[in-house]
């Protein structure tokens, strides 16, 4: 066998299953999953063909699909339960135990999980994104005043991807500030930064992968000179030390383990938007 | 009872355990949950530390936490069911059927689910948020050519954080163009996205979400004057349809939304990379 069919299927988007899924799959590296996503199954008409795919593949691998759901709507999970593959039913299998708990029945409406539950969270997500993309890069820094964070630390370490996802997951300000030779030099925490001490956090990252990171970049240059990526590593690190802002290695980090970190370790208030 | 409390345990980041307890419990809308996540838990001590959290929320609130967990470790898992809240084991649900279907173990390495799984993987997440960052708002038009997708609308429709998804969850690169007033008189679609037609995709709103988000941000201007915002969705929606341009309407739908709206309709390649 040279793979194996997944389906993450929901009357939603689908995310909440295509993450648990993926979390679980990725258990078993040694198998190539070929994933296929069938969001918004919401008709009898887009549970039916769902069925015909999902028993197609299930005929040409001569094994079963994994197939992933999350339906608010049970009555079409019941119908998918009769397909030829191996259902995994993420609601079903709490929902009820959570109802049961809270004493009180699930309200059933479709989109909650990663729909516009109400105007103010969505703005709030919107703006710290365009306040993260305005923020970017030591880009506006008059507007520290309103960050939740300011993020900073040697060029092509990681600070806008992590901002953004801040930003876009947990509605947070996220400012990045990068660190440039001239920082570097003088030993001194700029100015800017001094200013907002309390909400800085730094990231580093080991010499010879930001030295494979900036090559890529701009291959055979000063910027991506081994020497100068210690360098730059080693006194961005002296500096975090010195003037005791806390900070990261994101060698091995993926940016949701930098995030989530980040949030930890500042224990910044921590409300998952979705 | 006034609240419930929730916890989001975790040797790993608990984004997982978070997004799939976040949909559960927003099919409860008049609870008032208080959520705390402990991620990293990888420790005895840090168990036994969890352990006491949660006791004392079920002490003072009088009713059972709920847990949300997803750990590779499973003797951590059996410490804590333990406590006295209500547990969802999200691993320990389905891993084991998983495992004998495709008859293999689970490697159990944390982090693979939002770790670095590879550099590669990661950084092709890195480029794509990049590029949408140097593509935004019509930056950088001459890059078209490497856009999987280029997203258009008038300004303020929600562009930027839809394509900073994509790059981030799903590694594309997404340009996004506004649409201004001179194109929209010129009743043509600008000569930059004509060139690249098959990969624009559109978003339009109803006018008065329109209106009112605009107003937000500048109030009484003529940026954001209801029938100003009335003619620029009207004649942006002529256009798409003029030119056979796909595109939805966001009024109601998240980001989250969005993005799976755009990836369904244009078939685009949909890898989830955490």
């Amino acid at each position: 066998m040279t793979h194996r069919s997944v389906f993450i299927i929901s009357d939603g988007t689908g995310i909440t299953a295509e993450i648990l899924g993926h979390s679980l799959l990725s258990q078993f590296p040694d198998i190539t999953f070929r994933t296929r996503a069938l969001p918004f199954v919401n008709s009898d008409d887009k549970v039916r063909e769902a069925l015909a795919q999902i028993n197609e593949a299930a005929m040409s691998d001569g094994v079963k699909p994994l197939i992933f759901v999350t339906f608010v709507d049970r009555t079409y999970v019941e119908q998918l339960s009769a397909s030829n593959g191996l259902l995994f039913d993420l609601f079903g299998a709490f929902l009820d135990t959570v109802a049961k708990e809270l004493n009180m029945q699930p309200n059933r409406h479709v989109g909650y999980g990663h729909g516009v539950v109400d105007a103010n969270r969505y703005t709030s997500r919107i703006r710290a994104v365009h306040y993260s993309m305005d923020c970017d890069d030591g880009l506006n820094t008059e507007d520290y005043n309103h960050a939740d964070l300011i993020v900073t630390g040697v060029s092509r370490i990681g600070k806008t991807p992590v901002c953004l996802y801040l930003a876009m997951h947990f509605g947070l300000f996220c400012a990045n500030y990068p660190l440039i030779l001239h920082d570097l030099s003088s030993e001194q925490l700029p100015q800017t930064l001094r200013q907002h001490r309390g909400r800085i956090f730094g990231l580093t990252i080991d010499y010879d992968r930001l030295h494979a990171i900036r090559h890529e970049r701009r291959p055979n240059s000063q910027y991506s000179d081994l020497q100068q990526c210690r360098e730059e590593v080693q006194r961005s690190e002296n500096l975090f030390r010195e003037h005791n802002v806390p900070f990261i290695n994101t060698t091995e980090a993926s940016i949701e383990e930098i995030a989530t970190s980040i949030l930890q370790r500042t224990g910044i208030r921590r409300q998952f938007l979705g």
